[in-house]
């Protein structure tokens, strides 16, 4: 599990930490700290009510709470910020308080961890937050306790269902939002069946998104005779089609969204469709500095072992990149560890230089930031005062901090 | 895949038919049609939404089209009967004939969908509703297009995540009842709220169920020198609890109270309190009814293979009984089955005959009678008047043809 050749301390955006919460001052720590009580409140009350069913309820809330005590709480802070993004002053810094973001938030959270549990099932992830995956988590609890037939068949059939709860609890979450009050303009009941409908149709696309991305890595690279650049081309625009579904939208437009419908922001107009488009283009960009990290990143930092998705065979658009600039000799390379379980850290880091040397990884780069460009040109082409100056400026902010983290 | 030696000819409740809608004329037919046609419009829409992502949408579509063409719709038909619950005569017609029943219906039948496509991956099932497991589905349609990778293992992944689409379009669907409008007292935005989490709970309580179960599957029967009587009644308690909760309280319990909060019952009255009891026991009743059908049942009337249950080691109260009634000679030969997938036919009849000689089978059904009559006690509690006449009685006739079906 060491750093691949290329050291992140030679990424193009050297930053001072990888924490995404200093770029917005006071906002993410005070989001952040309101979620994990709320989650700490949600579990609990779920004790309780299976209390019946222990140990088994335990075993799964055990490892509900190891994934959850993890995260960055991206997706809660951007729905925080959805949902005060017409509010100023003490408004603002009420509604930041509020149950509804709490509740918001945590239920983004909550979907998080069984969309990763669900994840590392179909990835054999060992690991994920640093700790075991749950399927391992629960492989173990199997063969500690003695039980009958085959321990990795049991974690990976529980894991399945404690992503199926983790929905389950997320969904339950969003529907306790019901009982709390909303803050910004229009009728509370409408405005809450906007979101809860977003939230549900994030779901469905999210799962969506990840079948395309396991049927994109069983289909086959070009075989020797392909044009080997009208391969790159389709691998390109499938990769960016994963992203978009699996990832882009969920990760930064779904939640900026859920937030600023129950903020009261209204479908149709001008600011919902700029932040509509700021969010899948800002959430691309966060993507693609995902699969960057993902050959590049320091595991230290980012928590997983580097080269990791070329392992998996992870189609990306770096890898897309790299196939197209790079000749037969760095194809091979690339073919060599690309979903080859058995490739070695010597594998890794060649296929790592092919695609730093064949320039893919500028070229990546420069995707990286025409996606960023795109996004922030929506917010700036909003009329002025659509909504209040700090608002403006923290989406901006958080737009910086979520493409140029290191982690 | 032939019947066990006991066929369902000497079933002690002979019925001339299998299905549901008889017992209740007229209204299942119209309820199941009605829900039927939503669906197919669901699925239009979805096709509509994701046809950027043809064909990988459409694989995950078909496939959800095949399992829900199937099914006998009794969900669906109990939340009709619970939305109905307070209404007579024309009102009554038209909100069965409304949006509001069609669709809390389609959204029971997806959810339904969606557990059935996760159970199969658990249990290795080959078929559901007479066509390929899902997971088998996407396995021969891995293997046909000559894709990369085993077969099997993107047939539970591709399983594994239709499931999850099919929970959130369920999760959708409920969203889109805020469009509808509600007949029945109180405020529609309430009973929308309740209705919505009490959907939210029952999937959670689901997957805690199937949880239980698949880890009551594991854990060792007596081993020699145990006290057989003390293991029996250990494994009636756990079977009883996961009877309630991945199956009784979903099937009959949960459907209902999702009607009757959405047609105005109050969560806390005498009434609401009688159907949740009705619900729990007949929901019982009908689960242990499918445990009989599961070692006696026809598989040309159920639809599936007969001795499954036994071959996967299903701990049903059924086992139990038999295995506190029978001596070590009959234990032995439900060891040779249990959990055996290698059990021949001879082996499973064997097994069927110790526990129908035993006395098991008829032990179990005066279990099935006797929470049939708790739950009809709970109906018969209410004061007159309390509900239509109407719905008193077709209550009753759903209870019974819950129990007595033969599929």
């Amino acid at each position: 599990m060491s750093a691949p050749a290329t050291s992140s301390t030679t990424s193009p955006h050297p930053q001072p930490d990888g924490a995404y919460a200093p770029a917005l001052p006071g906002t993410g720590e005070r989001v952040g700290a309101a979620v994990d009580a709320r989650l700490i409140q949600v579990l609990q009350d779920y004790r309780r009510r299976w209390r019946g069913l222990v140990p088994a309820s335990d075993e799964l809330l055990d490892a509900a709470a190891q994934l959850l005590s993890g995260g960055k709480r991206t997706r809660a802070l951007l729905s925080a910020l959805g949902a005060t993004l017409l509010l100023d002053g003490d408004q603002r810094e009420l509604t930041l308080a509020s149950p509804v973001v709490a509740r918001t938030g945590a239920a983004l959270e909550l979907y998080q961890a069984s969309a990763l549990v669900h994840d590392d099932i179909i990835d054999s992830a060992h690991t994920r937050r640093g700790m075991p995956a749950a399927h391992r988590r629960l492989e173990v609890l199997h063969r500690d306790s003695g039980w009958l037939g085959d321990s990795e068949t049991f974690g990976r059939h529980g894991a399945l269902l404690l992503g199926d709860v983790l929905l389950s609890l997320a969904a339950e979450e969003m529907s306790g939002l019901a009982a709390d009050r909303l803050v910004g303009p229009g009728p509370d009941a409408a405005r809450r069946a906007l979101a809860r409908s977003a939230f549900d149709s994030m779901t469905a696309e999210v799962a969506v998104g990840q079948y395309l991305d396991i049927r994109s890595e069983v289909t086959a690279l070009s075989a020797p005779g392909d044009d080997p650049l009208a391969c790159a081309q389709d691998m390109h625009e499938h990769a960016l089609a994963v992203v978009r579904h699996k990832s882009a939208r969920y990760s930064v437009m779904h939640p900026l969204l859920i937030g600023a419908l129950l903020g009261g922001v209204e479908p149709g107009t001008a600011l919902y469709k700029a932040l509509a488009v700021f969010g899948e283009e800002v959430g691309t960009a966060f993507q693609l500095r995902d699969d960057d990290l993902g050959v590049f990143g320091d595991p230290r930092v980012t928590g997983k072992p580097a080269g990791d998705d070329l392992r998996e065979g992870k189609r990306t658009v770096l890898l897309s990149l790299a196939w197209r600039l790079t000749d037969d000799d760095g194809r091979h390379a690339l073919r060599a560890v690309l979903a080859q379980p058995g490739a070695t850290e010597a594998d890794l880091a060649s296929a790592a230089r092919v695609i730093e040397d064949c320039g893919a990884r500028e070229a990546h780069e420069a995707e990286v930031e025409a996606h960023l460009t795109a996004g922030l040109a929506a917010l700036h082409g909003l009329e002025a005062g659509t909504m209040p100056e700090v608002s403006s400026r923290t989406l901006e902010e958080a737009a910086h901090a979520l493409t140029r983290r290191r982690a």
